[in-house]
């Protein structure tokens, strides 16, 4: 299982995905940039704009290269080369019933044969359902069941924390799945990592048809709309002061506009926002805490 | 000249500021939140929403007790005790012919008797019009030459390097002045740093009242309007990727609604948005680079 028959893999992931989504969103397509890295490799950029996906980004990358000293002190490693590879998503729909959804899945090797993959999938409803989020929870147990036993508890708390608007005290949204450096630690091989990260992979896209399916016909009111700009101004404070991934690329010189595909079309602030007791929008940060078990 | 009398002097002038800004507004009036820092001190959080200012917030505070270690480290001195006072404003006004501005005056202080002042202003015009930005920095200009030729070429470059959104490759705005550590260095005194922070802190009203008269009537379009969200969306990416400001009072539990008090009320991001030549939005791109010499 080579560097390049992965990234391959990852190319396919990526053409199914975008095929999957236009089909699921009726009427949007896909604009595509291909771009190049002045230091080594390029990528593929997908836009969808269409009627149920506001926005959505589905990105493919693969970069190799000097590792730049910063990184290398950051990742604790003296390699000098790198190749990283990955399929990066963020969707933000129309409506605010219809969840924000975000998966990640890549790998990561060095000159001297190092290597991990790591990515995540995790949900963000501008409302809280808890039959749609021990849903969402229940098919990622599945699918990391399916490979360890110990994938879920560990890679659900792993996410809580990952997913954690500091200085706002809040979750981003309901969490779900996140991992890094998995590589051959406690007896798993290359071929055994790669088959999770596929399964991952491969269940994006029935996992979130199923909550579209669940939210898309409901009605929404100017009030609710609101509140989505005002939740998806909180995506973009996570993304930009705490997100690990973004604050890489803008540090390394990645592509800009790759990179902040996952910013909202519109958000909104509005100070010292406080929902009244009682109402849809408080019970739903209510849930915006670490540690629930949804399953 | 005690950090008291300091201190109580920014208090001051953020009441004269609000004075002046309410009557500028002609409708808008400040809502104040006062709030105490749980380690030391507080401060008092104050925000218009009105007829020419969209939201535009003006905080003062005054903040003391132990030095955190990493702040102690960032900043290279030993201290374990320290004492913060200070003055911030952001106005984002509703109409894109009207520029956003920034200003920032304050104090700080250790046990053991070291202290500087810092701060600064900046402009953001959402369209970049020369004979304003010449005025502006003229403005500013004079006020630093009643102190120290040295001063402006000297904190106007600083304000090039500081409001820089290196990810964009452009400046936040048109940059101003920013200047930090201003101590004993060089024969100035403290009457003499504070002479020269009270003289920023009286110059913001008077250069921003002429930025209003001379933009505030302009009729402008749906398409502009659109132009100056795109705009307000890169203030997000520098406030929250790159101000030093934000992140130390992120890192250091601040209070969140005070420290995000600059954030805009609607914000909007467009997938690699490129205005055409010609065009007063290529324009003020253009204008978004340092070292340009308005004076």
């Amino acid at each position: 299982m080579t560097k390049e028959n992965i990234a391959l893999w990852f190319q396919e992931l990526q053409d199914n995905i975008c095929h999957e989504l236009e089909t699921l969103d009726g009427k949007g397509k896909f604009q595509e940039d291909k771009w190049e890295r002045p230091g080594g490799g390029g990528g593929r950029t997908r836009l969808i704009q269409g009627d149920l996906i506001e926005r959505g980004g589905v990105n493919f990358s693969a970069v190799h290269g000097d590792l730049p000293d910063n990184i290398a002190a950051a990742l604790k490693i003296s390699d000098k080369q790198f190749f990283a590879t990955g399929v990066s998503i963020v969707l933000h729909p129309h409506s605010p019933m219809v969840p924000i959804i975000h998966m990640n899945v890549r790998f990561f090797e060095t000159s001297s044969g190092l290597w991990w993959f790591g990515g995540g999938i995790d949900l963000t409803p501008h409302y809280v359902n808890p039959e749609d989020a021990t849903r969402f929870h229940q098919k990622l147990k599945d699918s990391c069941d399916a490979h360890h036993v110990d994938y879920y508890p560990k890679f659900k708390t792993w996410a809580d924390d990952y997913f954690y608007v500091r200085h706002r005290k809040e979750t981003r949204g309901i969490g779900g799945i996140f991992f890094d450096r998995l590589g051959e630690q406690d007896g798993f091989t290359r071929a055994s990592r790669f088959d999770f990260v596929k399964e991952i992979g491969n269940t994006f896209v029935p996992i979130y048809k199923e909550q579209v399916a669940r939210n898309t016909d409901k009605p929404f009111t100017e009030a609710e709309k609101k509140w989505q700009y005002i939740r998806r101004g909180r995506y973009v404070e996570f993304n930009l002061v705490w997100d690990r991934g973004t604050k890489f690329g803008l540090d390394t010189d990645g592509r800009t506009e790759s990179i902040l595909m996952s910013m909202p079309p519109t958000a909104n602030w509005v100070y010292n926002h406080q929902p009244e007791e009682g109402t849809a929008e408080r019970t739903t940060l209510d849930y915006l805490k670490k540690g629930i078990d949804w399953v």
